[in-house]
């Protein structure tokens, strides 16, 4: 049986093209071979930083999006034990398991963590940031992503940060989560005017093993070891890999080639939202999603009345399409917290599936998984 | 100019047969794409399990080595925060640095942090151990590393590992870095009765990214994220890098290649140790090497009276001979603490060079290297 994917937010279909051959040397080495291997690894970092349109000493890479995030976080923590206080940290209600669990974490080590509510549409807003900025002290880090993982939701992540500036007096480092972004929406983390971005080459088509952390300014190494990417991810450096990240964000993830694979993925997006909304069990979460900036056009959650997710799932499962109900990373998880932080009730949260396209979906493909939802619209 | 490569502790020279492709779902998503990704994945697992003679539900697939480590000692950190006091951490002087630095670091938090003094052979002994035992509080946590990367010494696990545990009211957690065992020397992680140990494909010519951490029971993970590798591990699982590490694994590790590789490692190492001791400028360190059980046949350290280590490596790499002074995580260090561990004075640390071979090494390159050496020596 043909597989038709549609989970290419969990992960993309893997470009075999991209896969980078490197020297074997360690870069750290300061003989030839090492000198080769280093070569190599700052070219990719210099092509990688090309297309984030940043500075390549900004630029470090890391084992996935997840330890991105992770380094940013743990640094926080790593600060407080240092020094005391510092001010509290402000993440919003529906960020990827790696921010939101850390910044569990970090509460209950005793650090002021506040939770910035969303919008019915899953976006953080100026009301919002108001409302979690006078909960409490002042944030010494905010964190919000770029596009949200089971809704699609974009923020306006310059206009957020804008009004985050206008309105602290101490420097505040604004951290943003653009694993769901990279390739997929226009990102731009130096005009954005951010402290830091993570990305991950596994969801534009690259290997898994290797992310990058945008960085701004150096920040304290939450673990340490050999020193490698200026003390803040140790380990051998991933040569093959970075290399691959390079090569996967210049074919899908530099300006030109996102806004081609953008406007396909838009038109097709239509169709799929078009299709679904004809079924009468159907409904958009969030209900008030408008094609547009503010969603992305790669991610939509659906429900259809009467039938749990997981049953809907594997119903499309059986018939060759592969969808999710939500996150991979929280696939273990019967809790929603993404749509209840929409407001969607307890209900339609278990009803709730999410169908995710990628830069080689067809729109044949497209058409065939509406003819699925169609027949196992009939049966449950 | 070929290249001779005698540096293979810092990396080995990858092996082109062993990178693996992976289906490319997401182990986490429960589709269809999704189980076959998982299928695929956990049998690498159990094929590492298998090489390494554990359990695979004790295998947890890291990012490198030196996060294998980092996961253990952040663990007794959490620990530490969580509860208040947990006992003491000891390590051997000698750790690699993803082990020193992070134990400098837990220490720094107001842990109680003590080295373990190694016999001027660089092994940690019973009489050592002890001495560490006696200085303070009894330990939570050791850590101790099976070979030592710079000088190839070779730790007695299991004889340290019955001393611990006859002279321990409460439970120790024992920690063994085994990355530059792995492949080399034989590894019985069962049979040494340790709690943990980490491992890294690159060092045994599999790809950058992908590192074991063996675990007995588990343990608080430090960082939080999706819940892969049971919560210890977050980020999307390198499916393709745990498939490399397996085939790594069978083609070098498994007990008989591993016994034949050694076997050729140590004809190779007597005629690289003699031809060393030729040279009357030349001295091996630990001056009490000897080839058998306590020395790595894959790594040798030696220093040449008045020549820097890094002046003869340049001299050396000019010649198209690639080998180090020390390990690459240190590469930026001028301090050598390893040798400084075992005795060496400050002169003849700086002198130190590391020659390290390993599967493909060949008789006629060991014949080069010395005649280079030979030549060096004549304009130095």
């Amino acid at each position: 049986m043909m597989t038709h994917y549609f989970d290419w937010a969990a992960t993309a279909i893997a470009d075999p093209e991209l896969l980078a051959t490197a020297p074997y040397g360690n870069p750290s080495s300061k003989h030839a071979a090492g000198r080769e291997a280093k070569a190599a690894y700052e070219n990719a970092r210099n092509r990688c930083a090309l297309v984030l349109g940043v500075e390549p000493c900004h630029v470090y890479f890391t084992g996935c999006g997840t330890e991105a995030n992770t380094i940013v976080l743990h640094s926080f923590l790593r600060r407080k034990l240092e020094s005391g206080g510092t001010g509290a940290i402000l993440y919003s209600a529906v960020e990827h398991s790696s921010v939101q669990e850390n910044c569990h974490l970090l509460r209950h080590y005793g650090m002021d963590v506040r939770e910035i509510a969303v919008e019915g549409d899953g976006r953080v807003s100026v009301a919002t940031l108001e409302k979690a900025f006078a909960a409490g002290k002042p944030p010494a880090l905010v964190t919000v992503m770029a596009v949200n993982n089971e809704l699609g939701s974009v923020n306006d992540i310059a206009g957020l940060v804008s009004w985050i500036r206008a309105h602290s007096e101490r420097p505040v480092h604004i951290h943003v989560d653009c694993v769901q972004a990279l390739g997929k929406v226009p990102v731009a983390v130096k005009d954005w005017d951010v402290d830091s971005a993570s990305f991950a080459a596994h969801k534009i088509c690259g290997p898994r093993g290797v992310g990058i952390l945008y960085l701004r300014k150096p920040l304290i190494p939450p673990y340490l070891g050999g020193g490698q990417e200026a003390g803040l991810r140790p380990g051998t450096e991933n040569v093959a890999g970075a290399l691959s990240f390079a090569a996967a964000l210049e074919k899908y993830a530099a300006p030109e080639p996102c806004a081609r694979y953008h406007a396909e993925a838009a038109a097709r997006m239509a169709r799929l939202r078009d299709g679904i909304t004809s079924f009468d069990r159907a409904r958009l979460l969030p209900a008030s999603r408008v094609e547009g900036p503010a969603f992305s056009p790669y991610i939509i959650q659906a429900s259809f009345d009467g039938i749990p997710g997981e049953v809907f799932a594997r119903a499309l499962d059986e018939k060759g399409f592969c969808i999710s109900t939500g996150s991979a990373c929280s696939a273990t998880k019967v809790e929603r917290p993404v749509l209840a932080a929409v407001g969607v009730g307890e209900k339609q949260r278990l009803e709730g599936v999410r169908l995710s396209q990628g830069y080689s979906t067809t729109t044949a493909a497209m058409d065939a998984l509406l003819n699925a939802i169609g027949d196992v619209l009939k049966t449950l």
